[in-house]
C-alpha cells in the first residue's frame, strides 16, 4: 500500500487542495493531509486543531475520509516521514512562482532523507488563481467565495471575521 | 495495477533518464518508456528502433525490464495514452527552463484528455546538467562520458561517431 | 481615436488571439491585426493571404469587423507603426515563458522608436494552453477542436491536412 | 472617456511611478492613482494622507493634475473598482520578477470581477532599477536621490530621516 | 592587487558560503566577507560579533586567513565600498529565483555607484540545497548538518539551540 | 597573470559585447574573445575569419588590442580552455532569459572540467535590448544602428545587405 504524505499549512483548505487530494488518490492509496504547526506561528487565522477540524469535515464531504487522514505535524518534514515511515511527498503547482521554491525544498527533503521522493501535480487550472491568502482576504471584506473552499470552510470563515 | 508512461526523444538515453524511470518504479508498478518517433524528425542521431533497442538494454542491465518496457509512439500524446488505457505521465525535471514548457504540457494534456495526469519528480541533483544533446555533442569531440550514459550507450555513440 | 495594432503570425487564428482582439478593444477605438508575412519563412501552413481572410471571416463572424482590420506587414514592427501612423501595440501574455521575449522585444521597439507603447493585457485563463501550435499539430492528427478556433478556421484546418 | 486606476503603497510616489503615469495618459482620458491604506500596515514610512499629499504635488508639477487624480482607498480593489465604476487597472512591469505576481493579481482580479481588465506597460529602462524601498533606504543613509523621485518627495524624504 | 567583497548576512556562514570564497580567491588576490549588520535586525541567530567570528575561525580553519578578512558593515554597500576603496563585488548564484533579486542589486549598486562591478560566480552543484535559513531549522530540530558547515559552525549552532 | 575567454558567436560583435571586454579588463589582466566557428553552422551572416576581423579592428579602435585578442576556436569549449591553459570563462548577463541557460553552461563546463570558473558580470542597462541577431535584423531593414555596433562592424553590415 502506497501512502504520500500532503504537507502545508491549509489556514484554511481550499478546494484547490481537496483537487491535489483527489488526484493523489488516483496514484497512491493513501494520503495523509500533514497540517504544518509551527508554535511560533503567530500569523495564522485558524489554529492548528481548527485547520484538521476542517480538513476532515470536507473529506468527509467530499467522501475520502476512508483513505485520507488530517493530522498535526511539527519539525522537520523529513523527520515526520521517518516517523510515519512514508517516502513520498505530493505538492500542487499551479504557478512558476510555485516551483522555485517547491523544487528547492524537494532537492533539501532529498538531501536529508534519500529516499524521500516529492512528486508534483499539476493544479487544475480552474484553481490557479486560488491560494488561502486569497481566501482570508476576500472572507475579510465579505466578498463571495463561491467554488473556492468547501461550505464548511466558508461557514468558518464568516464566523471567524464576524467576530 | 498502476502504469505510468514516461514519453520523450531518449536521442540516446541518459543514465538521467533511468534515475527517472527507476524512481518512478517507486511510485508504479509498470513503466512504459515511450520514445517520440516523429518521421519528419531528421535531426534524430539514432533512429527510433535504434533508440529503442539502447532503452530495452540499459533497463535489462539494471535489472528492471521485467517492470519496465519501451516502445515507439507517433501522433499525440493523448491517443496513445487512449489506444494504451494509461492515464499517468511521469517527467523529470531538472531546472526552471524545463518546468515552464512542461507545466504547459501537462495543462494541455489534461484539457484534451481529462483523465490524464502528469506527474513531475525532482531529476536527482548529479543528473542536473545532464542531457542527450550535451552526450551527443560530447561524444562527437570524443569526449568522456564517464556516468553520464549506460555502457551500451556509450559504444553506440562511439560507433555512430566513428563511422 | 485611438488604434492598436496587435502583431503576429496567426498561423491560424485561434479564440485566444481573437479574445486579446475584443478586449483591445473595450481600450482602443480601433484594432488593426498585423500578420507578420516573412517571405522566407517556409514554416507557416497557411500563406499570409490565407491568414489574412481566416481573420477577417472570424472578425465578421463574431460582429467587430467594423472596428477591426487585418492585413500583411513585412519588416521591422516599428516602420509600420511609423507608416501607420499608430504608437500602440498590443500583446496578449499567456504565461512566464511568453513574457520575457515579450518584455524585450517591447524594449527593442520602444528604444527604436520611443513613441511606441506596448500594452499587455492577460489571456482569459481558458486560453492558457491554447496557441497556434497546438492547433496545427491536433489538427494534423484529425483531433477534436471544439473551443480552440473559430469554425472557418477548423474548416480550413481539415482542409489543408486532408489534402 | 475612458478612466484608468492605478493602484499601489506609493510609499512613496517615485519618478518610475510618474512615468506609468505619464504614459497611462496616452492609452486612457483619466488616471486615478489609488493608494492603497490597510490600516494595520505599520511598515509605511508615509501614512497615507502624506502619500496621496506628495502625489498631488508631483501631479502638479509635471502638469497633469487636471487629468489625473489620486485618493486613498482600502479593502479589496475590485470593490474599489466597482464603487468607482472603473474596470481598467494599470501596473508598470520593471522585471520578471514583478511578472509573476502582478500576472497572479492580474487572473484573481478577472475572477473576482469579470469585467476587470489588467493593462501593463513596461517601465521606462531607465527606471528599471528604481523602486520606493530603495528611494527609503538611500534617503535613510543620506545618498543621493538624483532623478529617482520629484523634488517634494525628495524633501519630504530629507524630513522624514532628518526627524 | 585586486580586492574583492562578498556581503551578505552570514548567519551563520556555511561551506557554500566558503566555497564561494575560496573561488573568488582564484580570481581576486584579496576576499574581504562583509557582514551586514543592521542594527534594528532582530531576526538574526547571530550577532554581527559572532558571525564575524564564526566566519575568521572557519577561514583559518581552510588555511585562507591570509589573504581574506571578515569585517562588519552596515548601511548601503556603496558606501562601504567605496570607504574600502573597493570596486568589485562577489555573489554566488545557486538558483534561478537567487539571479532576479541578485540582478536587480548590482543594477542599483552600478547606478549609485558607476565603477562598481558584480561578479556572479556559480556555487558548487553540491550546495545548491544549502543556505543560512535551511542550516538553523536542521540545527533547531538537532538534525544532522554533515558536510554543510564548518566544524565551529556546528558547535556554536548546537551551543545556541542548547541552551 | 589571469586570462580569460569570452567565447561567443559575435556575428556580429555589438558595443554590448565590447562593454563586457572592457569590464573584464578590470578584473583580469587579459581577455581572449574566442568566436565560435561551427562548421556546419550555416545561419552565420558573416564567417569566423569576417569575425574575428571585426572584432580586432573594433578592439583596436577602443584602444584594448595590447591586452585583448581575438581568435576562432571549434569543439567543445573545455577543451579549448585546456589547449590553452586558461580556466576562467566570463559572459554578460542581459536578462532572465539569459541566466538560464548560462547556468546549465556553466554547471556543465564545470562538471567536464572541475577547475573551470565562469564569471558573470552584468551587462550596462543601456545595452539591455541589444543582440547580434536584432542588428542584423534592423540592419536588413536599412535601420539606424547608432550606438549598437562600432562603426566599422555597420560598414561591413551595410556592405552585407547592399549585396
Amino acid at each position: 500500500m502506497r501512502t504520500v504524505i500532503y504537507p502545508g499549512s491549509f489556514d484554511p483548505v481550499t478546494n484547490g487542495h481537496l483537487d491535489v487530494v483527489r488526484r493523489s488518490l488516483a496514484i497512491f492509496d493513501r494520503v495523509v493531509v500533514a497540517v504544518f504547526d509551527a508554535p511560533s506561528n503567530k500569523t495564522v487565522l485558524f489554529n492548528g486543531q481548527e485547520r484538521v477540524a476542517l480538513i476532515k469535515e470536507a473529506l468527509t464531504a467530499i467522501g475520502v475520509a476512508d483513505r485520507v487522514d488530517a493530522e498535526l505535524f511539527a519539525g522537520l518534514l523529513v523527520d515526520y516521514l521517518s516517523k510515519k515511515n512514508v517516502r513520498f511527498v505530493v505538492r500542487g503547482l499551479r504557478a512558476m512562482s510555485d516551483f522555485d521554491r517547491e523544487f528547492q525544498m524537494a532537492i533539501v527533503n532529498k538531501k536529508l532523507l534519500p529516499d524521500a521522493e516529492t512528486v508534483f501535480i499539476v493544479t487544475d487550472k480552474q484553481y490557479f488563481y486560488l491560494n488561502s491568502t486569497l481566501v482570508k482576504e476576500l472572507a475579510k471584506h465579505d466578498a463571495e467565495l463561491n467554488d473556492m473552499v468547501p461550505k464548511n470552510v466558508e461557514r468558518a470563515l464568516r464566523e471567524k471575521f464576524a467576530a
